[in-house]
């Protein structure tokens, strides 16, 4: 299927400022996974067309990275943590296909990789979004 | 000052769905606190010039509520957690008005609400973002 689907050109935004949390004083001094993360998602959409991978500093999701976020032009922005840069560059860039086939804007919950299952951080209303009735 | 500043019209989204994270079995039958929180910001919005607030279902912040989001026409969005439907409605728009007021599309920290410091759950770059040096 074409990357750039009904939604419009997907975007996948890394953060790169994302420090290890599980390495106490030593993640000052580590490299960091959201950069490996950034890297990783670039080589999977290296194969796709028309899907934008951008490094950002930062995402504010810092207690629960690493964190990325997904959006296309008319849809929802989805924040994801928790990621794992040795696996989830993919992931990421299977969420961004999946985000841009949406013909109402929102990422299917069916065929969404695990981790962006499990790793949800928030999501939010595209621009032109008009609100829910109370 | 005017609320509608050099960032745009700024608007502040509020999850409805939101439930009381206290109220274990109870949650399901109480009252919704993310529709308090929403009626509570229209209250606040109401003495302002020009900022929306709009009910959204639902932010997917549900493990950390209740939720709300702040963004302008072209600045980053907030999302922010944990909130006080009792207190919270007046944090969000002086928020709302300090986002609109900023010429990098940044939420200063001095001056925010303490409620917009201690519970940031992420933040998103706007649509015309470029990306960071890695």
């Amino acid at each position: 299927m074409s990357d750039t689907g009904p939604a419009g050109r997907p975007t996948v935004m890394v953060c790169i400022t994302c420090r290890a949390t599980d390495l106490g004083a030593a993640s000052e001094e580590a490299p960091r996974p959201g950069n490996a993360l950034a890297d990783a998602t670039l080589l999977a959409a290296a194969g796709t067309d028309g899907i934008a991978v951008l490094r950002v500093r930062c995402l504010g999701n810092c207690s629960r990275g690493p964190s990325a976020a997904i959006r296309c032009e008319n849809t929802w922005t989805y924040i994801f943590g928790g990621l794992d840069p040795q696996r989830d560059g993919p992931s990421l860039i299977m969420g961004a296909q999946l985000l841009a086939q949406a013909t109402d804007g929102i990422m299917p919950w069916r065929g969404r990789p695990e981790s962006l299952k499990r790793g949800l951080i928030a999501r939010i209303p595209p621009l032109n979004f008009r609100e829910d009735p109370s």
